[in-house]
């Protein structure tokens, strides 16, 4: 792309700027259009080092209001940053429905830098681009608009701007060893950013090629491309994407009307298993803290199922500095506004930390199917969607454990009963339980289709059987044990 | 993707007969509803030799109404195609709105093909990936359903099936020696298919993956996945697309407004240049002719310009077995009914002919844009749909000479009033003429934005000063042929 590419003639300066402030004025009104039409914009600005990008964003926020905006400065990932997947600092990052977010570098830079540096062979390489290409089209087919610009200038232009920098005190600390490296290596750099840009072409995501050898023009160029953009997107109504084709290997796995639920233990039985998992769990933890391995531990499954007593088994074998446990709730509004796996992606663990999970991204194909509170092509992208974040999480090295926590309906009805009898528990009981309770036969089908679609050779459905709550329990403990020893 | 591709687990054959039912019975409803939504279908089945791609084409359609299906069959380009440029027969083929092409094998064939034996270098390749990746978008973005499968079978597969053909003499015409080569190099086959599939999964025209060891299997896949693709893109109502960033060389040009129409030609003058220059251009073309370059004209310019006196001259110095004139009036409802290119695209030259347009797809930037035929989305779009048609021309090694005939408001008045009171010419003028003329202003708007956007340097337009005809004749004359002898 960037080899074929040849620039638009630079217009004349009374042109230009007649352009400019046409195109400020425009940016400037389309924010009010953007909020209303709640439509969320990424825009990542990469290129060369000394290109300008800094200065140009500079200028275009400068036309904008506060409150409409972000900014997210990536440059190389920090340590803390690679403590996380991949794609973690770009996804938790997302603008919110209305909103616009400026990433000034992104993941060109990282990809292609990690690339030129030898951190990435040719296989690895190809692994970031599926990711970014996941990434890039998982937002688009919700409704963002994802726009990319690449800054360039030629190797002279380069040389000269670094020299320019350097030979002043007040801005030679901007120069960075990176962009002397890569100007001394120009055509390398050319090669593989080409190569990136080629790959990452995506209809729904294009790339724009912005020629920043002056700066005022790259700020033109930069605008008009974003107003057009945005007018596009703005007349669209919501739209429903193509559903793309599950890939990743799949596992068999029961339906709910298969399980036997018959499994039980005694009560002595319950408490020698219980000390002896609780040990080895502690031992465990202790190892995957010191080999930095994270561990994901997910919790799905029927109200009054024992999903809260289950996880407090697990949580006391553990490490307090060591693990979290985020209970999830119907989404907060600043949560609605953005894609649906952003508040889960915010809730990763750290790598050799524990992060459980009671409820989780998978009330998308239940909850979020059956109430209508998304529509059918958005619970239907989804499970790919979900795969691939959980790819994601395998690639990283993370364990992911996924718990389908199964009653039968007498005994939610039984413990529902109960709870409502008993003064202290009435808390944990409300009307909206009674009201799923009535669409169990609708929940049993979304729930085996989810078990179905979703059980990944890389993070597999286990099912509890918890009829009895203590024969669940061990059985959780059980597996996460193993699991861990797995890849120990 | 192929190579990190896991299969889905074949179904139980009872469980596969009865989704086969009813799959079947869904795509058979579905003609009726892409009939009444007027949504293109296309369908594009690619994959290894003697998967049995044809086998499941046949039991698709067999569940169709041939009024709703057309079967494209591409084999290896023929000696005809090969005169042609490389995505003529492909353009040529789409389908019309309402209703399903099914090509059986093509581009990925085809470029892989080339690639495997040495016919195509790795820019080559490339240069064919960028063009196979517009084409899908140019259809995706105009509301065409673009539906890709790659049929896999395994190398062993893959032997067992040609030596069963092989074995019996009613078959064994069906293995190609190219199937065998195949087989033979199946790794290196493998790579190259991996490449491409890569090269092109467009989130707006993606790749689905079809186990093909098991033939009613392979039905089922085929048949789920358009059911599937076909209810998504039935929900959307039209879609803006977002519009590609021009990449081609555009050269600077005069606004009409700057253009000086003082120039002519006396009588004397003008009958010596005309013998002349169509003496040579005679010549020329049978130059043309031998070297098999094609030359691709185009007239776009006011009513009453002289574009038919023009077009007179430069034809009348051809030979008649060499070119051919397109009057170009408003698309009939087979044409209407496809994207605004295809009626382009199946009117161009074989190579070594001469096409002259006479008027052309220009017309989507100026009737269609000024009277509302289409979006603004869609004519906004064509700027670059057009520059990347006559890029595919240029490739091909096409000479694309545009020219823009002008006069101004005053000759045409005068020419208008001649037509009205001259009884032999009054059919060359009706009202909608008159209607046009009042619209001067707005379609001077329109057409500078046309030069400027279209002005490429493989395809430049040229302005005929036409206030005199015979300077006008005289330099389109001299402009085709220095452009025809600066390629030879």
């Amino acid at each position: 792309m960037l080899k074929e590419w040849v620039k638009m003639a630079k217009p004349e300066e009374a042109e230009l700027n007649e352009r400019l402030e046409k195109a400020r004025a425009e940016l400037s009104a389309r924010q009010v259009q953007v909020k209303e039409k709640k439509l969320p914009v990424m825009v990542m600005l990469e290129g060369w080092g000394a290109a300008g990008k800094g200065s140009v964003l500079g200028k275009i926020i400068k036309n904008m209001d506060p409150r409409f905006f972000k900014v997210a400065t990536m440059g190389k990932p920090t340590e803390e940053d690679l403590r996380e997947p991949f794609l973690y600092r770009y996804f938790s990052k997302i603008p919110e429905e209305g909103k616009f977010m400026f990433f000034d570098g992104g993941l060109l830079e990282e990809v292609t830098n990690d690339f030129l540096h030898d951190n990435l062979d040719d296989q690895g390489y190809r692994q970031r681009i599926t990711s970014v290409r996941r990434f890039e089209r998982t937002l688009s087919d919700n409704g963002y608009l994802v726009l990319k610009f690449f800054f360039h200038i030629s190797e002279k232009e380069q040389k000269k701007r670094i020299e320019e920098l350097k030979s002043d005190k007040n801005t030679s600390w901007r120069v960075s060893k990176a962009d002397e490296w890569q100007n001394h290596h120009y055509d390398k750099a050319l090669e593989i950013f080409d190569r990136y840009l080629f790959d990452t072409d995506q209809s729904k995501a294009p790339w724009y090629l912005i020629d920043s050898k002056d700066k005022k023009w790259a700020e033109l160029q930069v605008t008009e491309y974003m107003v057009r953009a945005i007018d596009t997107a703005l007349s669209n109504e919501k739209q429903s994407a193509l559903l793309v084709q599950n890939t990743f290997e799949l596992l068999p796995i029961k339906k709910l009307s298969e399980i036997s639920l018959d499994k039980e233990l005694t009560d002595e039985e319950y408490r020698k298993e219980l000390d002896e998992c609780q040990k080895k769990l502690r031992k465990l933890h202790n190892e995957i803290y010191r080999k930095r391995i994270p561990v994901v531990i997910l919790y799905e499954g029927w109200d009054a199922a024992g999903k809260g007593g289950n996880i407090k088994r697990i949580a006391s074998a553990l490490d307090p500095r060591g693990y979290e446990v985020h209970p999830i709730a119907s989404p907060e509004p600043h949560e609605k506004a953005r894609h649906f796996l952003w508040r889960f992606w915010t809730r990763l663990p750290k790598d050799g930390h524990i992060a459980i999970f009671d409820r989780t991204w998978y009330g998308r194909v239940m909850v979020e199917r059956l109430e209508g509170f998304c529509s059918e092509n958005d619970w239907q992208r989804a499970y790919n969607e979900m795969n691939e974040f959980e790819k994601e999480l395998s690639d990283w090295g993370a364990i992911v454990i996924k718990f389908w926590v199964q009653i039968d309906k007498d005994t939610q009805l039984a413990r529902f009963t109960d709870r409502q009898n008993t003064p202290e528990k009435q808390w944990k009981i409300t009307d909206e339980d009674w009201r799923n309770r009535e669409k169990w036969d609708q929940y049993e089908v979304a729930i085996d289709e989810m078990l179905e679609k979703t059980n990944t050779s890389f993070a597999p459905w286990h099912v509890l059987e918890s009829n009895d709550k203590k024969y669940a329990r061990i059985k959780a403990l059980k597996t996460v044990i193993k699991e861990i020893e797995k890849r120990l």
